[in-house]
């Protein structure tokens, strides 16, 4: 953890921008910093996304498009973190859909959520081999 | 905002079917009124389906599908128009797929949630390209 | 419900095996039980995977894959209950990846929530069928 997954309408982008754009949006995760130390480890970090092949937005225009990013974190990190980590994010993903904005129908959102205390469980071995 | 996910089975329905199970969703949230004033902005409906190749229903019988939905939404809304809401999305999920909870195993269920107030960024065009 | 939502990198494994965990992990809920009763309903039991084809891991090497798994139930369960059902199926889950845990990267991840109260609908004639 962290996890981030977008969820996109397929009349936004192709495979291969979004993959750029998880890319882009790993490496802002991994350079956040609070007290001169990363905020997210970097064995932690997942971002995927889910491409929509139906969907409706707004009144249902075709050339409407969205995208969605939610952020899932541990609970624990600053009020401060948290708002600097949402803004970078979304600075990315803004201007990696500036053209788009400017052309068609575009709403873009980011949201953040704390995992649930309920449980988790993990098993992970990218921790040993990054620092490998 | 309102966001609002479908998630279902491939052997339930074909990707053209739920593309017009999404716009008539999509036109359930925009019709519906509190005090006769819309209860959710157009130009922020989104719904969208993600279609699982991969599932095991119940007891992993061959006929069994489902399709699950989940309403997310500004927190704010009346307990009352939240419930017409939902009653009425619902609604339109069972109609759509009458004949065939008929006909094979099916479950259909929708939840309504809030967003969390930990954060959320949105940079969205569709408002003002409906007042055009 | 219970439902339970895989989301994989595609690099992990194909369609097939990830079916063929979707049934493990159904015939795992079907089987916890708590004073000697199912903990879960056959009839209401969920699992479904979804394959994320642009993704981005740890640092972004190519072999670094995910396999995150979310439990939803509803309320109610004991807390017993909960972590033996959530470690029941995290051990399927590592059984079914522990070749490609030793051979890459690889981080595996499961969390269980309870579903809001804000207000779920139900339409389900699996319990029926079952019961036939």
């Amino acid at each position: 953890m962290p996890h981030l997954t977008l969820d996109y309408s397929a009349n936004l982008a192709d495979a291969n921008s979004v993959g750029r754009l998880c890319k882009s949006l790993a490496d802002c995760l991994a350079a956040q910093r609070e007290n001169e130390r990363p905020v997210f480890p970097p064995g932690g970090i997942r971002v995927r996304a889910l491409r929509c092949d139906a969907y409706s937005i707004a009144d249902g225009r075709a050339d409407a498009a969205y995208l969605h990013a939610n952020l899932k974190i541990a609970a624990g990190r600053s009020d401060a973190a948290k708002k600097a980590t949402g803004d970078a994010l979304f600075d990315v993903i803004k201007q990696h859909f500036a053209e788009q904005f400017e052309r068609h129908g575009l709403a873009l959102s980011l949201e953040i959520n704390e995992f649930s205390e309920t449980g988790t469980w993990k098993h992970n071995n990218l921790h040993a081999r990054l620092k490998a």
